[in-house]
């Protein structure tokens, strides 16, 4: 048996406003074409699906259209999960007419402890859940009251899932685990998480590879690069699209999907890359290099999708700096400043921040912005505003 | 072929804020069980399947179980399209997978043109829309532009999508059209109608029975009551629960479905009445009446839900009304006053309203509803509450 390995699609994300669909789509397309040369048995998405509880309209008719694409026309098979972005019980709505084409879909805890059986494999699909979620859940099992307030962390929670997981095994097939957590290699190693729910993971909260020892593999999703996978059978395939500055930032890091084999004696993955259509290209240069044609020149302008960070920057000598990058490179989503040159009796640092009245942190974001102080009425203004907040108290 | 027909369930709607959930699910199993008793072919849902575009996820979940019941469970056909209610491109999401049980539901102008064939019936299902999407069908059809911008009524929208579908009538079958929309008797016949987006219709403006004369039989969804039928074989079955103290207050209109026969030369329509789990109890007396143990004694206290009209009421003789008649009848879903007795110098009627200043209408009403003057403090602020609105402008 082979299997696609995906997560995170964050179907509906905007970044910094720009909607992605259009990225997602192409990504998708791509995604979709592998699974068929690598002629795999199914698709796994390990959770996140849409971005959101209720996602937009036109969200909902683009994952119908890719899902539709997969397992009515390819006939693929689907093992899905829920993750903490999406509505557990909204993306459930019709499954059951799914599943009658290899359309799984799990979102409770409790559907965990019914495995898909195919002739040499145990697929375990644990979607999202929380300490409260395993609560409930022991409770209803009939387990003790007192046991039952004792989970608190997720860590505590998930010994007692996998417990009643290993239970289930047949000793005579492989053994797959589907998920949708942030997982360490170990308890003393920390590891760098580019979910934006979490930037760092460690200590007693967290979960850890040595808890899934157990299973032959571990589909993972919640952490958005494939580099953050703690072991090579627990693993993260990463989203298929970069969401955010940070993950450009990261070179060398290409997005894609992990095709695992799980044919022979031992289970082989292998990555293959996803081209993003639009690119999101990071620049760290000062203004005269920016606005240089012998440099702009050899970027790929008004194609991809650039994060700039002016270095070294006096906004004194220079307005509309957002508008004059754009007309050069295309789409700025996100534009930032390094080393910003100060002006005088600007803040130095924050440091200091608590001790100013909120009036007089307008006056010096001000100044430290624009190189000017505020005029009278400006600061009449600003003083009126703040006496105003003052009444609502 | 024999088919059971209902329409306008709203699921997740409301009654001044109570949830009418518990009333819907107990009116759909008497609905499913009497399409098992009449072993009825399908069902036909004829719009406003939800309440509102986005609904919430318990009534998701609700109506995904009563879907499943009907169409997994029992595997009975389901014909449905969506209303003026529906969100319907999200109620779109996994039709796909349901049509491989015949579930088919249909929610785009366009697929009214695709009938679907049984033996001898051709069922054409036609959802809500609106002159807009007539116009954006046309144009796409190729439609010269002046001709696309004289679509200006739902009744010039209309004739032509009756036309085209007239194209494709089979005179070998008879012929279904299942539809959401307010159809007059005729053009010069105005109807009442119990649907909250419409009051009456009539004029240029209205669909009107004869455009549909052409079809066999014709299944709609919009008002409420089935008394709003404008012919034998142009029928609203009506909503399965009623939704408002309006509808209570129309005698000897029990809800219900129909069940409608083609099999035989003439098709036939029978009504198969709902009993109401919580009935909503209509009261309009005064207050010595419904505060007398012999009279609310007689009453269904404590398990129905109550709509009361307390007539000839002095309110300057009592205090904590609504809480004295929870006491007794349990739910008060509505309590409203018959010639409120007046005290002096509150405005005899409405008339005079406009002629009055903003802060005296609020103090007429003070005193309308407690019988006091408003105090200097309370006058003033009004008045300051006035001035500042203004500001506003």
């Amino acid at each position: 048996m082979k299997l696609l390995h995906t997560a995170d699609w964050h179907i509906g994300r905007t970044l910094n406003g720009y909607s992605l669909l259009d990225e997602q789509k192409q990504a998708f397309e791509q995604l979709l074409q592998i699974a068929k040369d690598e002629q795999v048995d199914g698709i796994v998405i390990a959770g996140d699906i849409y971005d959101r509880a209720i996602p937009s309209t036109n969200a909902v008719t683009t994952l119908d259209k890719m899902l539709q694409e997969i397992n009515l026309d390819d006939k693929l098979p689907i093992y899905a999960i829920s993750g903490n972005h999406d509505g557990a019980k909204r993306l459930n709505f019709g499954r059951q007419w799914m599943k009658q084409t290899d359309f799984h879909l799990n979102t409770l805890l409790q559907e965990a402890f019914t495995p898909i059986e195919t002739e040499d494999l145990q697929i375990f699909m644990l979607p999202f859940f929380d300490p409260m979620d395993a609560r409930v859940y022991y409770q209803q099992q009939g387990m003790d009251e007192d046991d039952v307030k004792n989970i608190h962390t997720i860590s505590q929670a998930m010994e007692l899932v996998l417990n009643d997981i290993y239970q289930l095994f047949d000793p005579n097939k492989k053994h797959l685990l589907i998920s949708h957590f942030a997982v360490s290699p170990s308890a003393d190693e920390e590891i760098e998480l580019t979910s934006e729910t979490t930037s760092k993971v460690g200590g007693l909260q967290t979960l850890t590879a040595d808890q899934f020892s157990q299973f032959d593999y571990v589909m993972l999703g919640h952490i958005h690069t494939r580099f953050a996978s703690p072991n090579e059978h627990v693993r993260y395939s990463g989203s298929p699209v970069k969401f955010n500055v940070k993950e450009a930032r990261l070179k060398n890091q290409g997005k894609g999907v992990d095709i695992v084999d799980f044919s022979g004696d031992e289970i082989t993955t292998e990555f293959k890359e996803i081209t993003p259509k639009t690119d999101l290209i990071v620049l760290e240069e000062d203004w005269a290099t920016l606005t240089d044609p012998n440099f702009y020149q050899t970027q790929p302008t008004h194609s991809d999708w650039f994060a700039i960070t002016v270095k070294d920057f006096d906004r004194s000598k220079h307005i509309n700096v957002r508008a004059k990058l754009q007309e050069i490179y295309g789409t700025v989503v996100e534009l930032d400043y390094e080393n910003l040159v100060q002006v005088a009796n600007a803040p130095a640092n924050a440091a200091n921040l608590s001790e100013l009245s909120p009036d007089n942190i307008v006056d010096q974001f001000f100044k430290s912005i624009t190189g000017k102080d505020l005029s009278h009425d400006q600061k009449e203004l600003v003083d009126n505003i703040f006496v105003d907040l003052g009444k609502e108290d």
